[in-house]
């Protein structure tokens, strides 16, 4: 007979704050977890601070996802935000709740998932709690530095170039998959599970005099429209500028779904999109569309070919 | 016919985000709620930070509290813990679990409580994130300013004075009353919903050169074993230091329980208690003990009147 599996309540409070809470060196880490706060050096002008919500069964399943990945994506979606404002995350705090029967394990490679990611930045967990919860919930807070311009939602003009990074739809074509209980293509499964950010591209973009950036975690579509909305223009996307790469086409065939709507609205590949005045289109970055004056008349804050979207939209929370 | 009332499904994820995120001025804000991460100045020193986590029927009943009790209560817990390093909070980030057919306005109140209790410190929200979930997950983040100095939990000498400051065991007798269908005595009942630390006594202690403090989440004897651990020393007690308020008195008398035990054990008033050199002891801290060399032997961190605490022990959240 296996010995029983050790369980978050065998474990108690203080061991998972410490499971949580892996003692990290970093050069910026001048208190580390173990203390009533975290205590972090912040860059000169200021710090970059967010939160995200991950809850069982709304953002993960733990029969699609390893423990791993869950960590990997909770951390890619906190990292990306940093990112998205032009900066590079060097600080997390994990709020971790879950029933007292959930094995130990689950919570240990969810942390390792989660530092494993962080570590792709440079980034540490500086502190974490944990709570017994009827399902399991990982609220992870992320600090960052301002990286050499800071870039906001707002702030794109007619004329700019409307450009994006990274992978758009694959996440959203595994996740089709997964809910038809396939596991295949294995690269939009995987693209589901552990998504892979742009994070370097963030700096980059700021650097490059990007006029308004954002990360695509509800669809290219919707955050588009709040990066039109903010920065109080409207944006046009080519259909044309669509990469639906053979997976994406495959995944569409087999479930008789146009790809092209990953690509349009799909969330969390944590793809960047960002405005560029013309002609600085930094390396890497693919021009998607363009960004005009606002329409006074409706809500069409963005544009597909010049005429609002027609097809379905992005994901809705609640 | 009362029209039906609005819940957060009909609200939707943007909506909430907006109500959590009031949008705040304070002079350390340079961009607050609306962008992918909000950017906050820092002091040269770093930043304090931490995360507590709340769940409903765990930290809190909606029978027990109102939402605005609720927003007070978690804040207080997050603004406790940058008191307790010698600090001050400015900024919070709010992660915000709920189930679609929770009311609005208990969202609202909650937000509420919680910018209130935020402002009796000058921290505002900066950021927040919601999801639909089986139950009222409150998760928040806090940063801080350090102040003149940083206590840790470390840093105790033998010899240094043992003190306190703010309540104990208030919130532990009304939570007592509560849980036996009780609603007074009045003023333990209101310390369980509203707790108030005293966030100023902790810059108070760093500048008067504690050597070490913790603040009292888990209770004194828990909290204070902490301290003792992580400064390697043995803190004792004195029971006669005990305040055991008429309140307190009148609830053990009623409840058949020695109303010490609640001063003892009792956590979530986030009382401060710190470790003071001789002779330095600043305004408005009691004594209530002494620190020691460390027992080589056995685990006994802390002590009452020189013997290991035989009574009833703090609670275990799994």
């Amino acid at each position: 007979m296996q010995p029983p599996e050790q369980t978050l309540a065998d474990l108690g409070e203080f061991g998972l704050v410490e499971l949580v809470g892996t003692p990290t060196t970093a050069p910026h880490v001048r208190i580390g977890p173990g203390d009533d706060a975290a205590l972090v050096s912040a860059a000169s002008n200021g710090v970059l601070a967010s939160v995200d919500v991950a809850v069982e069964g709304r953002h993960f399943r733990r029969d699609w996802s390893s423990a791993e990945d869950v960590g990997h994506r909770v951390a890619a979606a906190n990292l990306a935000d940093i990112a998205a404002m032009g900066g590079t995350a060097h600080s997390l705090l994990v709020g971790f709740c879950a029933p007292g029967d959930l094995p130990v394990s689950w919570a240990e490679e969810m942390a390792s998932g989660l530092v494993a990611e962080a570590a792709k930045v440079g980034a540490v967990v500086v502190g974490g709690d944990v709570s017994a919860a009827d399902q399991v919930v990982v609220a992870v807070s992320v600090l960052g530095d301002p990286g050499p311009a800071v870039v906001r939602r707002q702030g794109a003009r007619p004329g700019d170039v409307l450009a994006a990074r990274g992978r758009l739809g694959w996440a959203a074509a595994g996740h089709a998959v997964l809910a038809r209980g396939f596991r295949s293509p294995r690269a939009v499964v995987e693209a589901h599970r552990r998504p892979e950010p742009p994070y370097a591209a963030g700096p980059q973009a700021g650097a490059a005099g990007a006029t308004a950036m954002i990360d695509v975690s509800d669809g290219l579509l919707a955050d588009v429209a709040h990066l039109a909305r903010a920065s109080d223009v409207r944006c046009d996307i080519e259909r044309e500028a669509a990469e639906v790469a053979e997976p994406l086409v495959a995944v569409g065939a087999a479930l008789g779904i146009d790809p092209a709507v990953f690509w349009f609205t799909g969330g969390d590949d944590h793809a960047l999109v960002a405005c560029f005045p013309p002609g600085v289109l930094p390396a890497g970055w693919r021009p998607i569309g363009s960004v005009h004056p606002p329409v006074r008349q409706g809500f069409d804050y963005v544009t597909v070919d010049g005429e609002p979207w027609q097809g379905p939209s992005g994901h809705q929370h609640f």
